[in-house]
């Protein structure tokens, strides 16, 4: 269940110092080969970070045989004095390896603004190289949260005997977002690179893009995936793709359970649209309508939020056939009054709201959370 | 200072017992001529409330003798029966001014989804008829309030002796929004039909458009504007648009100051871009990120969130040479940290943002609020 999972990858997570706390704030997760396949999907923010400029150029020829990753800073907005310490972190992560940064994708995350300790980052590399191990996966996992409140780690396994494993990071986002949204996923299957690349587009596209829990994009955002054919199995591009996005989707719902701040987990689906695009852009409106999460907050099915909100769209769908239900009671039906909104249960965390347009056969759905005082605070009083 | 202001313009604002509370619901605004010309303006919402569908035919040829407006139901989403309900207060109007349903618009403002009390809402028409003064239209302004702590009136006199005077209502809004904004403008300038559109549409779009309290549209919402001459004055439409951008800027800052739990007016100012349009897609990304929203709650001047949300658009710059300044201290400066953040005073309610996109000569400005605990309490508790 940990980004070790897979056969012949290797992790350690460390308390570097760069966290004032001293909580665990350094990891690497290693590819012990036999092959080093790697793809990347990075933040589409244009304010990219220093971490990210260098991972997008280390990543570009499908290669890589680690991922050093930092809490505690995000080296973001720094100049190019910050890009100088991502390419060091990959420099001090490739000697301790014996490979060469170009080999090395940098992840960071933490205050924007500010330059990383390296002396203490130095020290916690080569900590965390002395380190790893097989079983490294949760300590990991553990060493890149920042305002999460529990790491998250997701794994499958297939008939096959290969291995899909993964960690991220991230408690308040966008598609992915500010507080960003770090992910590293791992495989043991054989895949070439344009596969893999091909097949962590998609997967990001079906989870990781449909998880909006504030409409935040962030600066640091980033998802690699590392394979190293270990299994001695090659998968179809479609088996690899529906495992990938199967961890891809547990770790994009764990994330949403733990957002800041939030109360309800939301799950807006849109059916019946004529185009997955169109049910797309409905489920997005509503899913950042700040009144729509406010209402959710307070137990309040209000579907004239959710028409509101879906009437800014560009859908196609005629505005007199449009039914809303929330966890199951079609409260507006077909442009009417529909079922009382009071049989409307509320009682969990989950709560699901389907928009039917009536316009085809498309679905589309979003992961968001309710607006909360919580968010406010943790927003209002951490600066990120 | 009313949108009884300008000549020959009556007004009232009475108690019709629509709203539980027993506060005045029910106003009119009725153009004793000579002339009767009329425009209007309304939501872009494709869930478009019953009122907006009757005062769009009803302002098609250019002219109205009156607006009937109602606090207490917005009467959408209620089917044929609220556009027969719509069609009946133009009605009731009509035949207590004794002119023609047609010359008669309807605005609506309450919850959604709730068909209005027909007999408290003719009983209410026919005392507000009674009632008509010129000096009635700060009554008329606060039979409209529905969330809204003060009512909001505006007036100017030009040199040549033309008024233009408004109301508005509103208090948690987009260009405009949810809580619907409601926005009745009247004047003694002799204008033509094409003159009175052209200018209502130029001065909402430097205005109303880019007032964005929470990013969220209503299906009411509606601005209408009433011109008889009576002045015997043509302005130019360059006067007279110039005018009339006066009153709206004015009633749109009075609706940001009295916006849902906000506690800072917030001026999001985009300088030095290469295009009016980029600059407004910047400062729209901006003031529509609930985490730049909550740092201004927590009167923390954060250029990482606003670099984060102008890194979102596709305006045209160079994320190296941007700089971003908070009530005149440039935090950001050209890509790297500027001046101490600690010196950004926030003592006053008034929030300004410049972000100078050195791309250009454009500039554009969004009026929005800070995200607070009280925002999320109205709209949790508060059903719309």
């Amino acid at each position: 269940m940990s980004v070790t999972a897979a056969s012949q990858f290797t992790a350690a997570g460390v308390a570097a110092g760069i966290k004032a706390s001293g909580n665990p704030d350094l990891a690497l997760v290693v590819n012990t080969g036999p092959e080093r396949v790697a793809a990347g999907v990075f933040t589409s923010n244009r304010f990219q970070a220093a971490p990210v400029v260098w991972s997008i150029d280390a990543l570009a020829d499908g290669r890589a045989d680690a991922v050093v990753l930092n809490s505690g800073g995000a080296n973001a907005c720094t100049g190019p004095d910050g890009l100088a310490d991502a390419a060091a972190m990959a420099e001090l992560t490739a000697s301790a390896l014996a490979t060469t940064p170009d080999q090395v994708a940098v992840c960071s995350t933490g205050l924007i603004g500010v330059r990383l300790p390296m002396d203490a980052v130095a020290a916690g590399i080569a900590d965390a190289a002395a380190q790893l191990s097989a079983e490294g996966g949760p300590d990991a996992a553990r060493a890149i949260m920042t305002t999460d409140t529990v790491s998250k780690q997701a794994a499958v396994t297939s008939e096959a005997g290969w291995t899909v494993g993964g960690m991220a990071k991230g408690a308040g986002m966008l598609a992915p977002a500010l507080a960003t949204m770090l992910v590293v996923v791992t495989t043991d299957a054989a895949l070439d690179a344009a596969t893999a690349d091909a097949a962590l587009r998609r997967a990001c596209a079906l989870t990781f893009d449909r998880t909006d829990a504030d409409g935040c994009m962030s600066t640091n955002d980033t998802v690699i995936l590392l394979a190293n054919g270990a299994s001695g199995v090659t998968p179809s591009p479609e088996e690899f793709t529906e495992a990938l996005a199967g961890v891809c989707a547990s770790l994009a719902r764990q994330l949403i359970t733990d957002a800041e701040g939030a109360h309800h987990d939301v799950v807006v689906s849109v059916v019946n649209a004529a185009t997955e695009a169109d049910a797309l852009e409905v489920a997005r409106c509503v899913a950042r309508s700040n009144l729509f999460k406010c209402a959710i907050f307070g137990d309040d099915p209000n579907w004239g939020r959710v028409l509101a909100a879906a009437g800014t769209s560009s859908a196609t769908f005629d505005p007199g056939q449009v039914s809303v239900a929330f966890n199951g009671v079609t409260v507006f039906a077909r442009g009417a009054l529909g079922d009382d909104r009071s049989l409307v249960p509320f009682e969990g965390r989950d709560v699901t709201v389907e928009i039917d347009l009536a316009a085809g056969a498309e679905t589309a759905t979003i992961w968001t959370n309710d607006l909360t005082y919580d968010y406010v605070k943790e927003n209002a009083e951490y600066s990120s």
